[in-house]
């Protein structure tokens, strides 16, 4: 069952709300014998940290993950491995104005009709608070997928803003507080996003991030397809609203010509492909190609221009969500997309040694 | 384990090839004492026929399903429900060719690599026979939804031509041979099709599914939300390269003034939505308005322009697929997408139920 | 969810009542390249088959397995393996009076108050008939678990009377129609069933199941422990009401010193166990040395003589079970309960190959 | 997956080792709306806690337990209850000297074979530290099932030494350390374990729980069956070698008629049972009456005669095994044996819910 786990033999399991003593996860079934220390954790939750520039919440967190179990002397023991990161900023006080309203856009109105209780402050377990989860489980997982794999995020859009693909560069992304892989882009967006946060309205955005090196053979069909999976894992993250594949929504405009990813054989026996809108992925299973996923992330539904809406009592209101909030949740999302896609790819490569421990890792044929 | 099962408590286990003896599968969890017969099934499995127009595959199938557990007079018992469809048209001879090479687009080398076995006849298991699988566990999920529940799908798009949504109609989709609500594009799609089909190309599509009485509370925060499984589901179909809830892709370009679904109450207490952005889901939990998913499938990779690529033998060849193949794969993915999002929804009702038993199944709230 | 299905990796998928058209199974998760037929599994089957002796039920059932999916030219794919085993003597009228009536210790009660509706012809899918299916996926998962590991099941109790340990035969096993393994013991139940049947009782067993050969490390502490996941296959059985591991029960009555089973180095560098009380299972992991464990039969609830019991309107009734009946179920239950531990075993054999690939297959320790 | 979760709508997932920083563990799928707080789970971990009498083991832990989610103003949320134990007493100094050897008995040798790296301190993941991690979450358990349910364990055998069934007594069990029924047992158990204790032996112990109120219908049959999934749950806790529900292994040597309860209708047209043989469960399913089920606890591995034995680098050692142990680790399974019944009860009795939300909460048959 999935309610709160996620992954069969790299499961995730998270728990924790935005203004409670603090948020954690168990990650269990990760192979014994990887060195790992909360040093290889921090960085990625130092990525998406709040407070770290004036373009997200000034929330501020330390964000330091202690690791409880699992781990021993340095090195992974097969056993659960649990950490914890404290909340150590929680203002409750902001939010008891939102204790008997609802925010629309947000998932108040959702959480109180299912559950009747909830814990409104910061929005409780549906606050991107619980992403700090998911960035840390990520870290490991990318220990379980080693050196070989390199996964990378960029933000390629930010509200109607588009990147230009023919200026995309990785090294870039590490410069601005963007993700931005456009440098030209950036020094759009840092005026977009000033103003959008002055007017306290908000903007979505679009995020891709790819996973090169990846083995051959990665994805479980038909139900448990390495597509299907990560369009799971990141349409779970807060506030996405579409996922795609390679080529994505675009394919559905092109002919079979245009689509088919012709391969040819590479100097050293393995498949080359020519094009790549498969996105790495055929028929749920990897191919050794880049893995390439984008998602939409939807504007920050806290804004500051009042909007129209109800309270528990069925009383019509109208409100503005004040306090602290980030003008484009599509930011921090990035290293979250990365997070979310290394926990299925480790997930998957114990799937398929299970199943297939002879498959080759790369795409060779054996030639006469 | 999602290898070939789905859902968690309406779980769904599919297997078969496209050219073995039979198609099947089980559906474990579907509560007692719902009336089902194949009188139920047979509909939806003709709807997704190929056979039927000339714009589809001419392969003859009957697909006639039947059930061999869980009903008794009549009823559904609450024990697993297996069904079994026969493949009676099973043209091996058509096959032999692709023994050994890789045809662009399909997963023919994926499988290879990963399997070392595969049956390449008709694309064994990745075939799109499967989805017949898919449509019957969909006619039973139905069932389990109940009437109140109306459930229907639509072509929005072949190719790069898109539907005129003010034209949009839904007594329209059952008029065409294209699930086409849009008259005008129906007539534009006949011809478009009639050329892709004469010049051995393909096309694309998008697919639209919506779900109207929905109850509220179904999603399982965080890791099994209600729009993570549905993306999930409808990327697990072939072919399928994105998937978006409401506004979907769109949402990455609006401010959260536009993003916002502001809430009224309506007239007998129940809370209404200004607009549906969110596509019925907020915070992966539905909130009573309509479940909206679109998904892009890509053109058919079979197309009888040469394409170039390579065998088993690591030997470069040039190959055109012959046999016959839906020039727009899209269409008949219409009821199978229909049929996931049923499965998902009926799935999360049960979950639901167990969870909170005693919650709403409509958003009213009470006035002082 | 493990409503019918069973096991993680390799995952049995159970369907069928006893009087339905056919009952069958779907193993999702056998790695590919394994040689695999009907004629691998139909032995088994033909061991558990009624109507071969005149100490078993005089239903006559010719159990024929037919593979649908999941092998192609003798190998299997990877792919789901889906079977179906057809039900040929289907006398419902033998069964129509206990349409309304609950046989004591029989589910009749209980899946009457749990699901209103229920197949009774035969125990629908209470009958010990499902057993077939099991016995079928057993046949598939020694496929997996290989020539090296031995897997083989004794009866060594029938009603109250036990075998001699000291003349415990494997060989015997085999020739007897009692799954006995101690010639002498095999002729006093000769007459005791004998005796049994013309009096219209029935008498309870206990079985032995031993695996030679299991790998070391087979096991996933804490809560998927191999001795637990045994305990929940074996007692999933019907009319199964204990489960023992090694010394089991009696393991309440010994010192420590009398249980600690001690450790030598054997000339080969392998570890050397003195004993085996642990069943070869320390802390839910296999230790190389052989799996042993035992499960108690109830004695068949179908009896002649009348017993007390009530029927679906509240009415007090006596009944007494007509019909072709075992007089002791625990015979069959011999290639029941080693087909459920070869289920178990394979499923942890995938999954420690999954976490631990490196792990060695036997008990070596490098000596200096 | 089941490494170290258990359980499917009510999920527990468990995480920690004997000497890392602190145990704990994540419990999802509870219900929203019931009362929880500390005070709920502390009393049944004060029952488990060492330390508390000489005849357990003298080390000294707090076990104060402190909840981190899922609970806002004193109510479950719906979401994850993640609560942790702080270790207090960690003497790593102790066990040092089996950083390299394998005791008798325990899973040394085979968490060195299956992970290669192991916490050896306590005996890291194995020790029966976890199981207060167990304990707590049968305390949330029985929130869920609510104070209609009266769930009880009893020691009923320690070493050879067995009570008089005559003199059970419930109200004994809180008078003597030893969850004794039976006031004469206990006198006699006070000197064997005494003596025990003094000549650093060990004994096993046979622990009943009993659970009464159950609802009708829990069980999910074929493989989800409620005692499998008991058996499964018992098996798991440390040391345990033997699982047998109602008349269990003594059922083997019973004749159908002596074997089958009887039924008559009660005066408030609930059906009454003659007898409990099945010990609450008919074909997997609860049928009202009282599950009982029993389980072995084999002698503390720990001893103070010398074992032979070998160590990690091969060599043929013999050892002791000093420090703090329990003379017989039965005694603190009795606390640990409720709770696990507690939880397989609570997750049966949502997945019942989920499927049968009509059935009856009782055995009423409808009377003309």
């Amino acid at each position: 069952m999935s309610h709160n786990s996620f992954g069969h033999l790299f499961r995730v399991t998270s728990w924790g709300e935005s203004h409670g003593p603090a948020i954690g996860g168990v990650v269990d079934g990760c192979p014994p014998g990887l060195s790992l220390s909360e040093a290889d954790i921090q960085p990625f939750l130092d990525r998406r940290r709040p407070g770290q520039s004036k373009f997200v919440t000034q929330r501020q967190e330390a964000d330091q993950v202690r690791i409880l179990s699992g781990v021993f002397e340095g090195l992974t023991t097969g056993t659960p491995i649990a950490f914890i990161i404290e909340n150590t900023d929680q203002r409750s006080r902001d939010y008891g104005d939102i204790a008997d309203t609802f925010r629309p856009g947000h998932a108040d109105l959702a959480y109180h009709l299912k559950y009747g209780v909830r814990d409104y402050r910061g929005g409780g377990r549906s606050s991107a608070r619980e992403t700090a989860v998911r960035v840390a489980a990520g870290a490991i997982a990318r220990k379980v997928l080693g050196d070989t794999v390199r996964l990378r995020g960029a933000l390629v859009q930010m509200g109607p803003d588009i990147i230009d693909r023919g200026r995309f560069d990785w090294a870039e992304v590490e410069r601005n507080p963007f993700f931005c892989p456009d440098p030209v882009a950036a020094e759009r967006w840092e005026a977009l996003l000033a103003e959008t946060r002055k007017s306290g309205s908000s903007l979505g955005a679009l995020i891709e991030v790819v996973a090169e090196g990846v083995p051959v053979g990665l994805g479980a069909p038909l139900y448990g397809k390495l597509d299907a999976e990560i369009a799971a894992a990141l349409m779970s993250i807060n506030a996405v609203k579409a996922v795609e594949i390679g080529e994505g929504f675009a394919s559905a405009a092109l002919t079979g010509e245009e689509n088919a990813d012709e391969m040819r054989m590479g100097p050293d026996g393995e498949v080359e492909f020519l094009s790549n809108h498969a996105g790495g992925i055929l028929g749920g299973i990897s191919t050794g190609q880049p893995v390439v996923a984008r998602f939409a992330v939807k504007p920050t539904s806290s804004i500051l221009t009042p909007r129209r809406s109800v309270d528990r009592f069925g009383q019509e209101i109208e409100m503005r969500t004040k306090g602290r909030h980030d003008p484009c949740v599509g930011l921090r999302a990035v290293p979250v997309g990365e997070a979310m896609l290394a926990c299925v790819l480790a997930d998957h490569l114990l799937r398929h040694r299970a199943q297939n421990p002879d498959a080759p890792a790369r795409a060779r044929l054996p030639r006469n």
